[in-house]
């Protein structure tokens, strides 16, 4: 199983018994509010607001919209605020965070505390995910935000977070496509040795619930003819879920190729926390944020 | 002065007094054959066929071609017959090299030799142009395919290479944009330290006849507004002419990325030597190893 779009994305949140719960830290922000009550409208998550609760009702004023003052919870320092979001999240009281007018590591801050905070993996990744209208289903790229020149490990951890995710998703084996400039291993090309790595670990059963390929080049991995050509066999090519880039200039580099010169759409999202993390930045479109957060409650473990 | 795709550029070739000599090194391939067959018959290029003259009479046979047998200069052996087509460039006998029926490090084994060789710039790079349907203008991405892992002197030399290929096709003052996932110097991404470093190169006189931008990120290179929103302020964001990507496995995905999924057009090209080298592989399109002779053409040194 896997999604075909966004729009079947968003149908299956409509399709939820409850809606999950959104902790907005630092709800100030003009751009992160907009957002949030876009998808509060479409009922599709509940928020909670934390900060300063008077910037808040301002901030929404400013947007022509309104906010119950019973979903505000004020907390006048920022950190305090990110700090409160991690302990709702151990209280089962919110099951998405979300960033606004604040760092993206002030947030992060006590989500990584290593004694209270939510860091269950060890490794936190980023994942984008796309509709391009020249593929036939979603696409997952990488690590474009998070892990700058990942270690073997930790491209293990970022493929074992975005499977898990996908498996919350609904999805059943997705397929992995560890990406390189050729499809040989070559000693002298360490991407393309990792990726072999990385296929290994999932023969041998270190990597579970998805099929990984690779080394794998971005053609082979989208279009089904380009392998057949090349005679590359292979059950992911043609037909990939998630691509692993090499490091977070090449992730960061093909994403905005993807949205820019092949028009697609997308949704962004921090893994490897007990829950979500929605982070977009200023520069994000409101679809991007919106999508964003329809992503984190698809995401949330456990189906509701 | 720019292209805006390449029926501009195949017009100007149109346009040239004489037409450009290619020496194709192991002609019996029958991909390379057909392309250049087709630029002959469209009298956009002389070929000179160097190899075994049985082979080639055959393989055109086999395409239904037929070929004059003065056009053939019969050498039995790969790498005298990379020898032969280094020697016609010397004697300019031959306007650009085309790869046949041979491994590429087999052509480029003369081609590189430091006495008798055409290795000028002492570094060799790749350039894929491409026409992206999204994108006003043909766009360079360099090096997608030559050198796997450019120091800063090689990526110095890169666009050096680049930028002198662009003024001999005619343009003026190319503009180049240096990669990164960031626009911050930070010491701890190379990739943003090189660019910066090579954007002042440019601003000292190092690097001329073309305006160096760098680091940027994909979608402010090509699109303006969102240079606006993040208010960076370049003459390079929004109308970039030449992509310098960190790597190898960054430049073969990003073009990939176009040509699969933005539905790009594209030829390839090796620079840095007397004369350009064409170098399409097995699955390169038809059309793509078309546009790469094309641009060969234009690309010589000294417009006819």
């Amino acid at each position: 199983m896997y999604f075909k779009d966004f729009d079947q994305l968003i149908a299956q949140v409509q399709n939820f018994d409850e809606v999950r719960t959104v902790g907005v830290v630092c709800a100030e922000d003009e751009h992160a509010l907009e957002a949030v009550l876009r998808v509060e409208k479409d009922r599709l998550i509940k928020p909670i607001y934390l900060g300063n609760k008077e910037a808040i009702l301002k901030t929404a004023e400013k947007l022509h919209e309104s906010i119950e003052e019973e979903a505000i919870i004020h907390v006048e320092d920022k950190l305090k605020a990110a700090e409160l979001a991690v302990q709702l999240v151990h209280e089962k009281k919110i099951d998405i965070v979300m960033k606004g007018k604040l760092e993206t590591k002030e947030l992060l801050k006590p989500v990584v505390d290593k004694t209270t905070g939510l860091n269950e993996s060890g490794v936190m990744s980023h994942i984008a995910i796309q509709k391009i209208p020249t593929y036939h289903k979603l696409l997952v790229t990488t690590d474009g935000g998070m892990l700058p020149y990942p270690t073997l490990e930790q491209k293990k951890q970022m493929i074992q977070n975005t499977v898990q995710t996908l498996l919350n998703m609904g999805y059943t084996l997705p397929k992995v496509g560890v990406l390189a400039a050729v499809e040989k291993v070559n000693p002298k090309m360490p991407e393309t040795v990792e990726a072999a790595a990385l296929k290994e670990m999932y023969e041998t059963g270190e990597i579970t619930n998805c099929i990984v390929e690779g080394p794998i080049s971005l053609d082979l991995a989208l279009v089904k003819e380009r392998a057949l050509v090349k005679e590359y066999e292979s059950e992911v090519a043609g037909d990939v879920d998630i691509l692993v880039v090499p490091n977070i200039h090449c992730g960061n580099i093909l994403g905005k190729s993807f949205v820019e010169m092949a028009k697609a759409k997308m949704a962004g999202l921090v893994l490897g926390a007990k829950c979500p993390i929605v982070v977009t930045s200023r520069g994000s479109s409101a679809e991007e944020k919106y999508l964003s957060l329809i992503l984190a409650a698809a995401a949330c473990k456990g189906g509701k």
